[in-house]
């Protein structure tokens, strides 16, 4: 496959992997721009295959499936960075496979990751490697507690980290997360969360959303508000960061950065928490708020199309609907402003996300 | 099928009949609200399946493919409103059809559609019913010429239509619009032509869009423009006639009312050209322009869910994309604030509509 293929003209076929509420609503910009979408996930009743052309239920490992797949599209993305490597590598042989496998297997580890922002000078909280409880109490006597323990892989939504206080078990920590290779973070007292979403194109454009200032609960993210409440000067940074990180791994498509911010005002400063080399939950306020959302985003700079122009149009909160949280649906149905994504989960499972809802402050035009 | 079912729970199965390019913008609307869809149509290769759960390709008269579809969904819709009627009343004994096969029936019928704006005191071109050449001079003698002279059933963009200009034979006109059933209009010498785009809930809820201002080329939509330079006062009065017909019909989903303006100001008098018992082409520019698109908007109608407040949040001018007009996506995909649509369709067939174009001119809002 060939890079004269680019831009790939409408009625050509997106490939997607994962089948969850990203690679759906990725497949609906696809759909709106007269893009084909063929979509891989192992689970049988994957949310995005109800807005699909077509699906392939398989195992990341079934290189039968892969090969087939890779025929069977002009372009592979995905949705999640915890898509096996191997899989990526494996289809990147036969078909384009963007953002390239190489963010894809930073995105898997939050080591490399870390490695990434110090090799650019980006400031991230103190850390050590550790892969057993005597590496972890070396660790905090030079970190200190509080300290997050997390896991190198297959971490999100909170999921495969712990904290250590004063009087906790390092033992029982390296236990709690599975006894695996891991990171100790520092514990950052931070004044707010922000995440900036920036897309590049394969020509090397690059365009930034509004930063976007996330409350999380439970490790889950809950709400993001936009804009942020952020000096000019330290948004701008935020954004150059991301462009910075966007750029140092040939980036193409959308990539999310979270980013913790410490004071307030113009000498507020930034420590990267983590990134995701895709389009991201902190993103989805785009989908009202703005003329082009991140997912249309994504789908242009993998299809090799010009950017959007990333205007918002209206201040915008969006709020997450975690498992019964969605069961509201008929009274944010009603409200003024509301709008409302439902991903048509069959089951609300504690902790699930199901939905979320953009309540939106715009200004009225003229009539 | 009861009342008490309604509002549909997401997840529920919204039936669509037809499978172009409304139906396509209808299941995506549907999905975002955690709905699932299910689209029949007798063409194999229609462009709303991409983004639909299920489909079934079947005749208009497949009384056995109909009964299994009433059977899969709860509710019935229609993309269009040139449905056989047969097949809307055998699938309203079934499970629920929304709009009323009544306002499906008078959609299709320009006799029916004329006599109810009557009823209604609504004000509409001269017209006469005409079945043969004779007819026509009789009629001619009355309303003047230039007429238009219309098929009463299977009209849209244009076709099923002619004008009758001085020397012209009516004879001739008749023959060519297949010496059926039609309708002999006078020409208006309009100032402007404005779409009033309305939804009606279940409980009989009202939600009125901008009026929007159309622009045909060759009896097909061009651009619609939001807002109309139309005076505010007759303005509401558009928007009144739309909601005096929706409730006359018992209306439940959106309804597009296409009027003539004739004059200009406050005094520019409005007369009704045709009605669309569905969401509508001179409607597009609601997807990027409002909160709560006609599409949304339509499928909450249907689904007995609240409706949206249909806020307009930028000026927009639509702009359909014909047939080799699409060949200029990529041109389109670099504007700033140009929103794309393509609709997936395989073969760009003069006069077919590929695709449209929403420019909008947001308001930025503040950092």
């Amino acid at each position: 496959m060939t890079a004269g293929r680019f831009p790939l003209a409408p009625g050509s076929t997106i490939g997607i992997l994962g089948g969850g509420q990203l690679g759906r609503m990725l497949a609906m910009a696809a759909a709106e721009l007269g893009l084909a979408v063929h979509i891989y996930a192992p689970e049988a009743d994957s949310p995005a295959f109800d807005v699909a052309r077509a699906h392939t239920v398989a195992a990341w490992d079934d290189e039968v499936a892969l090969a087939g797949f890779a025929r069977a599209v002009d372009v592979v993305t995905f949705e999640f960075e915890n898509i096996p490597a191997a899989a990526a590598h494996f289809l990147a042989e036969r078909t384009p496979v963007l953002p390239p496998p190489r963010a894809l297997e930073t995105g898997q580890d939050r080591l490399a990751e870390k490695n990434l922002m110090v090799r650019l000078g980006i400031a991230v909280p103190p850390y050590a490697a550790v892969t057993s409880a005597a590496d972890i109490e070396v660790a905090l006597s030079r970190i200190g507690r509080p300290a997050m323990l997390k896991t190198r892989r297959l971490g999100y939504d909170g999921k495969g980290q712990t904290t250590i206080r004063h009087g906790d078990d390092p033992a029982a920590a390296f236990a709690a997360v599975g006894r695996v290779p891991a990171l100790l973070e520092a514990f950052v007292p931070f004044d707010m969360e922000v995440s900036a979403i920036v897309a590049r194109g394969r020509d090397g454009a690059v365009r930034a959303y509004d930063i976007g200032e996330n409350r999380h609960i439970a490790g889950t993210l809950a709400t993001t508000r936009v804009p942020a409440a952020l000096d000019p000067a330290v948004a701008a940074s935020a954004v150059a960061i991301a462009e910075a990180v966007a750029a140092a791994l040939d980036y193409v498509g959308v990539l999310a950065v979270e980013m913790f911010v410490v004071g307030v005002g113009p000498q507020a400063r930034l420590l990267v928490n983590e990134i995701a080399p895709r389009v991201h939950n902190s993103g989805h306020w785009t989908s009202d708020g703005c003329l082009v959302s991140q997912f249309e985003q994504h789908i242009r700079a993998i299809a090799g199309w010009p950017l959007g122009e990333p205007v918002r149009h209206s201040d915008t909160v969006m709020e997450n609907l975690i498992g019964d949280a969605a069961g509201n649906w008929a009274t944010v149905a009603a409200e003024p402003g509301a709008c409302l994504h439902l991903y048509g989960k069959r089951e609300a499972r504690p902790g699930r996300k199901m939905g979320h809802v953009n309540r939106l402050a715009p200004r009225p035009s003229q009539r």
